[in-house]
Formats: structure tokens, sequence, C-alpha cells
């Protein structure tokens, strides 16, 4: 039986759950799969804080060049996350001809196209079904599922974070504010939680995802991207009464070969199916053209559904570890080959004041600007009204210019929101 | 480039989409995996019909030793459905070490092992995603992804013309005969729809995919099956106002070592994931140990979705083509290890005579056999009167009991229906 020797980087919530399901399976693997797979080495900063967390005394180390001259240490699965140290461990792991496994979506998304330049010149694989969706199996379903299919669309609730606080906000009305600090509280959200609530998080997965699926690299800082920390309750209970849901949407289409990508809340109808991904489940949505729509669901985040995925990644190298490579891009998508002027339904809410020809106003300016309404409401207050209306399918460019537009006029107090509709 | 060389079998629906996926995609296939697959050869009964669809007919051949002598085939890509002949051809094909495709179902559930025992004498491989779910990558979730996962229950959606009728009988309040013989005329269900609508076609692909969970044989013939010919309207009507949606569920569990297997209808609660798999979409959910909860949609049928995942399997199979080979199941499930007394809650409709101590007679009879009721409502007809109650959860054992005892009661007309409940 083939033996291989893992070594963990990183013993923290994905490092733990990587490791405790490889002691607890090494059995039925080799039994089913037909590998011995051994953790060989477990490397920290910290050894005596990983040894406290359940780390084996005599495999914890600080020493990094423990790992890399350890020639019975075949795959190194790096935990850690962030970019330094890891970017640099990873280096010198594919340098030294070892395959690496990693849970890190954002050195992935930033630094794949230089770890790929080190990978090649060994022949080392790399695997990174963990840094997006969890334990949903994405990243296989792109490259070993796909290859029958040009893909023509990936929509994605790929952040937990912002899916668990939208729905809150939702089932309870309540405002982002006060969710975001229950959050933080219950330790679904970090002290500083600006990579998910502002999109940054799900930006880099789309950009892992986007690059998978259009065969070329697409940077993470080319993807639009609006977070939901300007997202009101009354926005979300006004979009049920219309059918929506609110979700933290990324989405990235192929279209006459550019490509659209973009990360921001949008109202999705009831009916789709992503709309019932509720609380940190994540799911996506993928259209094939010839496979049609299918879409994957389960748990985004945790130490055993993520350690399930590196240890899935470690089970799949291991045996194919004379061939392992599987993702070979040389292309970079370029700002040229953007559509920054995308196309959507909006959905707007704006108060003005209870005054004549307002309306008449308004919608002079859609019209001119090539925007026509679907559905509109008003709701009369004190001296003022609140407009709520619904776009058809309209130019991102022609919207903000309205915008603009329609903020400028005197009987106009304020453009509340302004949230894409996705059917 | 490595270069492989295909034999298509059968040029109906799914061998068509077969070739034209294969042939349209062949550079992409080049350039995105590094194999060059051309079809060598197109094994139909009828050459002149293949030829009309669209068949080249320098490919075209009725005699199978031109595929079986062929060094240069390295796959035989089987479309053709049905035991005989594909069973023959198939195992001839084994026999000459060319690694097989299937999409065929009842074929592969019943005679996997047999033809593993070929295969794995000239180390032969044998794909069959598209034998489950059409386009839906789950064959490959499950040997590809779940290797961290002890699979502790399967539930899926995994026949579209049932779910397409019962998706009809509930949008519509139409019955059963009417939506089939609609469902006949639109083409989405066969002229003899027995293997659909008996479950037999859904048992077969849950053979197929407990298997795969549990690294054991699971016998078709060991999943209990019910059909959906006996749903009517009018529970589906009830079963809307209690919140559930009917489906035809597959369902497989691990519980103690031991299997619980079963097709039947159920009533799902409108907020479980697949509630909302309707028309032809499959979908399945699966629970492993580590990974909770994950879920898979998409087409369950049809050409090019089906001609997807046998293009997906012919491209994962080329690029390892010197070895091939991923289950290797040598065990088989007994009787001895299905629990057939399996539990449930259980929602059931009984007409009963408008007489006092009816009630009373009929719930003793539940007390007596250790069931408990959830909820119960009654509607007073013409001298009768309609009960419809839900249970708590019961064994399947004492629920055929007291349905005995409550038939043979003589104030009891009829007990209408009985609907599992899944949560």
């Amino acid at each position: 039986m083939k033996s291989v020797g893992i070594a963990i980087l990183g013993f923290g919530t994905v490092g733990a759950g990587t490791y405790n399901i490889l002691a607890e399976r090494k059995e039925r693997i080799k039994e089913e799969y037909g590998v011995d797979i051994t953790v060989k080495a477990i490397y920290v900063r910290n050894p005596k804080k990983a040894i406290t967390n359940g780390a084996p005394q005599e495999l914890v180390t600080s020493n990094f060049d423990d790992i890399i001259t350890d020639s019975s240490i075949d795959i190194v699965a790096e935990c850690i996350g962030g970019i330094e140290p890891a970017k640099t461990l990873l280096i010198e792991s594919l340098k030294a001809g070892k395959n690496i496994v990693t849970a890190n979506k954002e050195l992935f998304a930033k630094h794949w196209g230089e770890l790929e330049k080190y990978a090649s010149k060994t022949k080392a694989g790399m695997y990174f079904e963990a840094t997006c969706g969890g334990g949903i199996p994405v990243i296989r379903t792109l490259t070993q599922a796909m290859q029958a299919n040009t893909i023509l669309q990936i929509k994605g609730i790929i952040n937990g974070t912002t899916n668990y606080i939208l729905s809150r906000m939702s089932d309870e009305g309540a405002s982002y504010e006060n969710v975001l600090a229950d959050a933080q509280a219950l330790g679904f959200a970090e002290a500083d939680p600006t990579a998910d609530v502002e999109g940054y998080d799900a930006s880099y997965k789309l950009a892992i995802l986007s690059s998978l699926a259009f065969n070329k690299f697409l940077p993470a800082e080319l993807i639009y991207r609006e977070g939901i920390s300007k997202v009101q309750a009354e926005d979300i209970a006004i979009g049920k009464q219309l059918g929506f849901t609110i979700k933290l949407l990324a989405i990235a289409k192929l279209i006459d070969g550019k490509i659209e990508a973009r990360v921001h809340p949008v109202f999705l109808k009831n009916s789709h199916p992503l709309a019932s991904v509720s609380g940190s489940f994540n799911g996506i949505f993928i259209v094939g053209d010839n496979v049609g729509d299918i879409m994957l669901y389960g748990r985004g985040a945790g130490s055993l559904p993520t350690g399930s995925a590196v240890v899935s990644d470690i089970v799949f190298c291991a045996r194919q570890i004379e061939h392992a490579r599987y993702a070979e891009i040389s292309d970079v998508i370029t700002k040229q080959d953007i559509i920054s002027d995308f196309t959507s339904d909006y959905y707007m809410r704006m108060t003005v004041l209870d005054l004549s020809g307002v309306l008449s106003q308004i919608t002079s300016i859609f019209a001119d600007n090539n925007i026509s309404i679907t559905s509109m409401r008003q709701d009369a207050g004190e001296g003022v009204v609140s407009i709520v209306l619904v776009t058809h399918k309209s130019s991102e460019n022609n919207i903000r210019k309205a915008i603009k537009e329609i903020e400028s006029l005197s009987e106009v107090q304020k453009v509340n929101a302004v949230i894409r509709v996705e059917k």
C-alpha cells in the first residue's frame, strides 16, 4: 500500500480539524482508498499552545526546516491563513517538490499565479478545495465534473458571516449594527469584521472560482465589490413584501467572451434556489452550456467541514501523487476583459418632498436614461413621500447617472437605498 | 499530448448528446485538460437510423468486433440502456481491457458486482457518473470529495418523471391520472411508465449511491419501494395546509452499522432544502459525519445534461488512464444488514362514520401501538367524518399494525392515505 506523509501548518480551527479527521479515519482511508496517510509533523509558531489544544507533542515543531528536509513528507497542508508566513512556507514547500493543500483563500486568490510558477518547476500539485465553500465540493466540481461545459455563470452565497447577519436581520427585523454586535459576541463574526462584511472574503473566493470556471486568472481587485454594512432593515422588510430575500451574492458571468464579476447585496427572488440558503450555510449556483443549472449547498466554514475539504484534497492528492497537478492556468484576465457597465434589475427607495410634480421629474429622469420601471409604490409621511420602485433590466452606468440627477433635484431629500435584483 | 480513442454504444438521446459534446469541445478539452479525445466508432443496431440522426457514416458500425479489436479504442461509453445487449457488450469491453463509461442505472445497479470482477482482472476502469442525477456530480462527490466522511444519510429526488408529475399535481391540484397522461403526451413519461412511477428507477439509483456511500454493494431488491400511483390530489392539498410538499424520496441511512433503504412518496417540510426541487430537476442531500449537510441540485436527465456527465467521465478517465479504477467494493449488504422496521413521522387520512366513540377507539389503537399524535383535525361530511392526523416518530411495523386494527373497526369506512413525513 502506498504510504504518504503529511505536514500540517497551523493548529487553529482548521488545522486541528484536519489533524483529528486524519487520525480518526486513518484505517478507513486505507481500506477505502488504498493509501496509508500519516501526519509526520505539525508546524506552529507556539508549540505549547498547540500541545494544549491537542496536538501530539512528538509531532509539533516550530522549525520549518524539519519539514522541508523530511523526505517522508509528501504533502504540506497549510491551515494558517493570511498572507505571511503562509506564502513563504508554501513557496519553500513547492520548491522542495512537496505537494500543497491549502484552505487559505486570501493567499490563493492573490498569489495563485506566483505559486503556480514554483509548482510547475517541481511538478508539485496544488489543491485548494477548502478555500471556497468549506465542505462543499465546488472546486472538485469545477475541475473534475464540468469538463463538458463552458461555464456561463457562477452565483454564490460564499460568505457565511454575512449570510448569517442578513438572515438574522431578515428573520428578526433587526438592524445591521445590532446583529453584527451579537454575531461578534457569538463568534460568528471577527472583532474586525471588515474582510467579511465589506465583501473582501467573498471576492477572494469568487476570484478562485472564476479563474477555474473561465480558465484564466481573475485578479480579485478587478471584482466590483460592495459590502452589507449599508443594508437597512427597512429595505429588507419592503423586499419581503415584494417577494425578495436579501443576500450577499458573488456573481461571475461570461458574456460574449468578456467577464462580469461582482460581489454586492442583492434582492433574490424567493423562488431562486439560492434564496433558501440561510444562516451560515453557503450555496453556489453554476450554469454550464451543456449541463444547465446546478447548485451545491452546504456548510461554508467550521473546523470539521473545512477540515473535511482539506482531508479530501489530501486523499485526492495522495492517490495520484505521481502526477498530482490539476489546474494549469496561464492567461490572466485584465481590465479590458471586464464588463464594468453590467446590467441588472434595480430596487430603489427614495424620500421626496410631498409636492406636486416631483414624481413626473423623477420618472422623466429615468426615461431619459433608458430606465423603465416595473413597479412603483408611494407612502406619504409628514410632508414627505417615500417612493419604492423596481426597474426592468438597466445598465449600471445609466442607473448611477440617473441617481445623481435625482439627488440633485431640490425636492428630493435622499436616495435611501439602491439594491440590485437577481431573478 | 495523450491521445485517447472512444467508442460510443448507442446513438439515442444520451449517445447523440455525448457525441455532439465531444465533437464540439475537442479543442477546449485538449487545451484545458491536456488530452486529445477522438471518437473512433459509434456502435448501433441500426446504422441507417443513426446516420439520419447525425452520426458520421464513417464512424458507424453494427459489428461489435470492430470495437473490441481496435486497439486505439481505450474507452467504451455505453449509452444503450436496459440489460441486454448492453451487459454483454460491456463485459466484452472489460475483458478486452477497455475502460467503460455507462449511463445505464438498471444494468449497473443489478450487475455492478459482476462487471467489477471482469474489470479487476484486466484493471479496466468503470465510470458511471451519468447513472445517477444526470448532470449532477453526485458520483464524483461521493468518490472524490467525501473521503473524510462516514456518510450517514442520503436523501434524494432522483427521478425526474415522478418529480415532474408530483410538482404538476401540486401546482394544479390535478389528479395523478390526468397529469400522467399529459406527461406521456409531452414525452416526460414513457408509454409504459412503470419503471419511473413505481419507483424502480429511483431504487436502482439509490442502490448505486448507497453502495458508494456505505462502501458495500446494496442490491436494489433490498430497498423498500412504493411508487406514486396512489398519491391523491386531496392529500397534496391538505399537505400544503400543513406546510408539506409531496416528493418521491429515495432515502438511505446508516444507523448503528445497519442500513435503512427506501423509496416512497413523502411529505417534506417546506423548509427542507429538497422541498424546492421541483419539475424535472433532481436534488440529492447527503449527510457526512464531518462535513455535515450538503446538497447537490440540477437537471436529472436530458441529452446534454446526461451527455455532459458521460463526457466528464470520459475526460476524467482519459487523464488517469494508466490507473483508472476508482471504486473497488467487495462486500455485499444482505437482508440481515437492512433495517426493515424503520421509524418515521406519518400523515394519515381516514373516513369514519359520524358516530360517538369512534375517535376514542382510534386513538386508543394508536396508544396501544406506541404511536403518539402531533396534530389531528376532523371535517364532517354527510354522515361521515374525515380525520387527518400526523404522528410523532413511530415504528413502521407499529403503524402497519395500527392501520390493520383501525380498518377492522366497523365504524371505519377506509384509511384513505398513509404518507411518511420527512423533516
